[in-house]
């Protein structure tokens, strides 16, 4: 009945199994929230739901742009947990740092939304975006440094590769974030157009990985 | 310690798991937020509750379609998943996108709850109902496509009636946005019926498809 | 690779996993969402906050009373699950109508939170509660007098004392609804002790339950 | 087909899955709802975003203090859980009554972040801090006194040291209420500052701890 051994007693304290569970609840709440901060225009007299819609057209992008935040955000955060056969106390802590710009995001969008061009708005969205990119960069070079923590131990050409891949969208959110108070809209276009980048450096970064390597397994 | 074979990386990145997790967590998220478009009414001087609770008729309409539109799109995810071993990226990215639709449909029910005969309100609605119709039969058709990701091969005639079974009620919700500036209320009514064609094509396909067809397992 | 034969085929498509997965999910986001029917107090001129906090006492009631009936669906709900071995698509279903009066319950509360003393919101919420202990004793016949679904089979006696844990508190709901025009107050007294009702009759089936009888699994 | 002995009967019913996964969903509900009380101020005649954001540090200071009060809720979860092989009755209906106040914290944050310096919210905020911890106690004390539930006997001395880690942020908590009236922003700072005081308790806890001990693989 007892398994009792030393062995046994570690793997079941540093299973991952119970951060990812609340850490898919978290990404599965924020990711429908966000909905909840498009409202259904209230209408003035002899004015049209088609025209009051268009009222709304900035909740509406700042649902979409958060929306594809979390998505990658998703899928990084498995494509780094496939790799992790154990969880320390640090991981389970910078996981939950992780939580906390990505739980504060349906406010971000909220803040965007009704202020769009307001350039504290926009630094604030972006802060966001920087503290997630960089809370995703510390857990990666946390636990792909640790081998004992890892299936399998991922090379180190990989592993830059993995740091390149949050490095690059979130230069440009510093820089959106740099030029908010002069042009407020393109900051906005930076954060719409980001996740592309995301997905042209994760295209070429595949096309250029030798056989094996673990940007083949990135989401 | 290690099991470190190609094989076990490749199941493990491949796990549909996650992907499982993160959508029952999106499902019964947006099931259960539909309720807050539900709202308590304010009674008028001299205005009697049961009197007032008339009023909020088109919401309780509203929450009871997307709750039954949701239960299907469920139960249809996990028909599909039940077939699927390993995911690929795009199953991942695919799935991520028949979240969209369905995680702004409570936006949708307080459309059509607070502007039920606006033609706006039921085309955008509807919308979203083609989106999640669409994006499950395309993940539908890639997946059943690709042996490799299944436990065992679908057969083209199961194949094929996986897609009738979305398509039917697609061509009504088409039908009944093309209506909506005409006819709204038969718009609504096509929404509300469109689940039991839904059952309909499920009863028929079964009592047509001959033993051991994947048809029987349909939910 | 494939395991490919009838049996885990069987066995794969009528795994209850997903249906409790979505249901913990359910029952998790409805548990929390009751706590938004619970409003800070708005200040009048002068009026200090322990004052108006007495203001909310009818929506703590509410939450409280609903926090019990969703643990209770939530324990009942697991007592049977334990016995499913699989699931069948009649399972699947029933188990997404028990979701129905469960998810509508946060509208429930905050009708008798805001109307406390109305017949019509009263005879609501206790319609709720009726619809949602009916759906599961429709749950536990079905699933109980089909064998092929168990992990053992449930005798007959054990079967007829999960039907009467059900309808103790049933009947008392139905009490609570007829008087609901007359008596109001009482009428939220009877839903905040159906549940004391529900675990005496709980330890007085345990108690006279023979050794290995269903009933001493019950939580 | 059938397992069927006792024992394997026995394993199925008291098995702890459906109570974390229960208690993993309502954590990640609670602390993503939170953000729902950090409001987008609306603008006066005049008045700029970055000015009117100052009006939200209260909520946002109640969000923060919140966030890590779960975090330690959960990690705590998480580290008595990992010693628990079975559940009893006793177990999962403590459990439900730990996610009493839990599931009401939003409702707390809500309180402090409107009335930030009022006596009765301060008290109602610590006493739901103050009903977390000592229902967190209480299960401690019932399960690790339970040598049939864990996989692994507790000494007693790292039994003592659980307690303490729950015992001095809640003398703290208790203090923070007595004061409340004379010194509510003193309150407020403990609060804030009490997960730095469990942080530290648990460092010297593991330093003190003889090789092997429990407090090594708390969180």
């Amino acid at each position: 009945m007892e398994r009792g051994t030393e062995d046994a007693r570690f793997e079941r304290v540093h299973d991952p199994a119970r951060v990812m569970a609340l850490s898919d609840g978290i990404f599965a709440v924020v990711i429908t929230l966000l909905v909840l901060e498009v409202h259904v225009p209230e209408l003035g007299p002899g004015q049209r739901l088609v025209d009051a819609l268009h009222e709304i057209r900035p909740s509406v992008v700042a649902f979409l742009i958060s929306f594809v935040v979390i998505a990658i955000s998703w899928t990084a955060h498995r494509d780094l947990f496939v790799h992790l056969r154990l969880t320390d106390r640090n991981v389970v802590w910078l996981n939950l740092l992780y939580m906390l710009p990505l739980s504060l995001l349906p406010f971000g969008a909220a803040l965007i939304s009704r202020h769009e061009r307001d350039p504290a708005a926009i630094s604030i969205y972006g802060t966001l975006l920087v503290m997630l990119a960089t809370t995703r960069l510390v857990i990666w070079l946390y636990a792909t440094s640790r081998p004992h923590l890892l299936y399998e131990p991922i090379d180190p050409r990989s592993r830059k590769r993995g740091v390149l891949l949050v490095a690059v969208p979130l230069a440009f959110y510093l820089v959106a974030i740099a030029i908010a108070s002069s042009m407020p809209l393109v900051s906005i276009w930076i954060f719409a157009a980001a996740p592309i980048l995301y997905f042209v450096t994760m295209v070429l970064s595949r096309a250029q990985a030798p056989p094996g390597a673990a940007e083949h397994d990135f989401t």
